[in-house]
């Protein structure tokens, strides 16, 4: 399931962590022979990603020839929607968002027309940053769960029957002319928080925007468990007399601590809607009521932290289950509130003596909560595209 | 973190599955080149784990030379022990149980004298079985976490204090005069229900004994997170307004599901306890309820089945979480009243649309729920023999 970290992935992150940089300091910086080296910079100047950029002397020795990327010479689009909210990102090769923008979201509309409104989306947005499609490497399409990834197509009748098992990756990508795959959203926010330099690192991802969702990398690569529908935090149960989830289960976490919950419960309190304007979309209204809680509403405030409490402890769950040092979370419900979020799950894994006894464990928010699923679905074009020749998924 | 699957332990199997074999039928069964399956096979007959056994004729070519295990070329042992019970057992090559033996547990006894137990416990079961301790490669020692299993060491002051960072496999590994690893109950008690054959298959194992925990084997490789402390399935958190647990975290799985809970609130029944004997250990205190409830002793009846219900719960949460389509429960807790945690497992998987949108989950019920841990033990020595040059763990 999981194989090598990928050799043109961690050469291509060492040249550009450095601008310019010889093969043999390629070679000490990534720990890679001289020869795996040579072949991955020769492969890489194949694909233009990497150029010769003059020499240096080197003391006594011949002189050494450096590298340098071409940060324009290719480009990645993400695209990550819900109901609420669609994020689309241009990607350069040095990782550097070239553009981006924000739209409205699924809402109930049938996939045909929300597959035709991304690619109207994407047309735009490379007209706007001046990104020629030629230079387009793909797409990575991100979205929430379960999905089957290799067919590129979501297993869930959300937000209505039309999108079950609707070929989203496919028509996207007849729709767009470039290669199109499919990411979830909390592996993609993961993915997008690492970026490039993910060759080794393990954390999970708490992602939190429509729903509630996780992801967790290990030495760089996403775990994916079974079927690639790992770690649904949202449908975990919290509270084992809560009331039952359309999911079979009860007490799930999303029903306790997600936005559409917080919401729900702000609109049945009168005193509190007349306070907050709550006449928007769940998203929207879940951050004015974020933004009231930090204002010192004392009844946005309990929400927030009712929220808050019940995601640190799945949060805990999900520690205690895979057994990771780092917990970073990201989507866009963390943008007001995210800190009142990271402190109190870091309390909790502070209590809680169990991992503790082993090692610590930090959690920290996303610096761009609101685009890291976006930006990791253009991360993860470019990883799929160095990974091919061991896992073909692209499709176009 | 996780390597190739074992090679020499994929060609053992196929050997260990056909009584005899050739090398071309060996290539045929694994899919391995012959090149690979040459070089394994020389070393198995190195090992002296595999004898030329005669030949046959294939038709026109020239005869094929049969190979054959040899099982009673080594054993490895496996003790599994916690508060209150001992299983130690003795594995022949052919990965059958040869020796067998349970004794009492820990108790609250310092780590020394039970090391000391121990190391008695194992010389008594060889020579009970006649097994020569120049056959032994090496003993696995299993038992709760935190562990630090590089060093072989209890991050955990249970039962007492002086068990906090003890050197268990280094000073059961002087006592015995064997090489020691350490493994996690859990973990193990997967090994040892999937054997040496487990070289591909992805199962989640749910361990109940003294306390809950659980595995995840995933392409026949153990999940072993940053710190090899994955899993905790007794820690997770069932009810947000449940009690507050040693660990930090609040109505932890097995303060409301396991043993040492259910047997509590039996002692607090003044009507069940004058119907059955609970002046015992509490893992015979349990399993006594549990033939109680099976008896149609309904305050027994509805003690179990909060327990499995809870336990239920829990395991959605980490089919969820790791998306794995098997799952196993194995434990001495499970040996009376295994069968009705596994049917209310399986109706709770049912009822969870998420996973089942996606792929059917099997709940099974390991046949050798008391020892399973115990064996997993033994074949995680074997196990690691084989995949030594990768990962070099065994102490002597």
């Amino acid at each position: 399931m999981r194989g090598q970290v990928p050799t043109l992935s961690v050469v291509l992150e060492a040249i550009r962590d450095r601008g310019t940089v010889s093969r043999v300091e390629l070679a000490q910086a990534t720990g890679l022979t001289g020869a795996t080296i040579t072949h991955a910079v020769r492969r890489l100047i194949q694909l233009r990603f990497v150029r010769e950029a003059g020499q240096v002397s080197s003391g006594t020795g011949t002189p050494r020839r450096l590298l340098a990327l071409v940060p324009e010479a290719c480009h990645t689009i993400g695209i990550q929607f819900d109901r609420f909210r669609t994020v689309t990102v241009v990607l350069d090769l040095a990782g550097r968002v070239v553009g981006r923008r924000m739209d409205a979201g699924a809402g109930v509309r049938d996939p045909e027309s929300m597959t035709t409104a991304l690619a109207e989306i994407v047309t735009a947005l490379l007209a706007e940053t001046g990104v020629a499609r030629a230079t387009v490497l793909g797409a990575g399409v991100v979205t929430y769960g379960p999905q089957d990834q290799e067919a590129g197509v979501l297993l869930t009748p959300q937000p209505t029957d039309a999108w079950q098992g609707y070929p989203l990756a496919d028509e996207l990508a007849r729709a767009l002319g470039i290669p199109v795959l499919l990411e979830n959203d909390a592996t993609a926010a993961g993915l997008g928080h690492a970026g490039l330099g993910s060759a080794r690192s393990s954390f999970a991802t708490v992602y939190m925007a429509g729903g509630i969702g996780a992801g967790v990398m290990l030495d760089g690569q996403p775990y994916r468990g079974s079927s690639s529908n790992g770690v649904e935090l949202g449908h975990i149960s919290v509270d084992a007399a809560g009331e039952a989830c359309t999911c079979g289960n009860v007490g799930c976490l999303e029903n306790v601590a997600g936005p559409t919950a917080i919401v729900s419960r702000a609109r049945a309190d009168p005193a509190l809607s007349a306070r907050v304007d709550l006449a928007a979309d769940t998203l929207t209204a879940f951050r004015r009521i974020g933004r009231a809680a930090l204002g010192g509403d004392p009844a946005a405030a309990e929400l927030i932290s009712a929220s808050a409490n019940a995601l640190a402890i799945a949060t805990v769950t999900l520690v205690n289950l895979f057994d990771v040092a780092r917990v970073v979370l990201a989507g866009d419900a963390f943008a007001d509130v995210g800190a009142v979020y990271r402190d109190r799950t870091q309390q909790a894994l502070a209590r809680s003596s169990f991992i503790r006894a082993v090692h610590a464990v930090d959690v920290e928010l996303s610096v761009q909560s609101t685009d890291a699923a976006a930006i990791g679905g253009a991360v993860t074009v470019l990883r799929d595209l160095f990974e091919s020749a061991r896992r073909p998924r692209v499709r176009g």
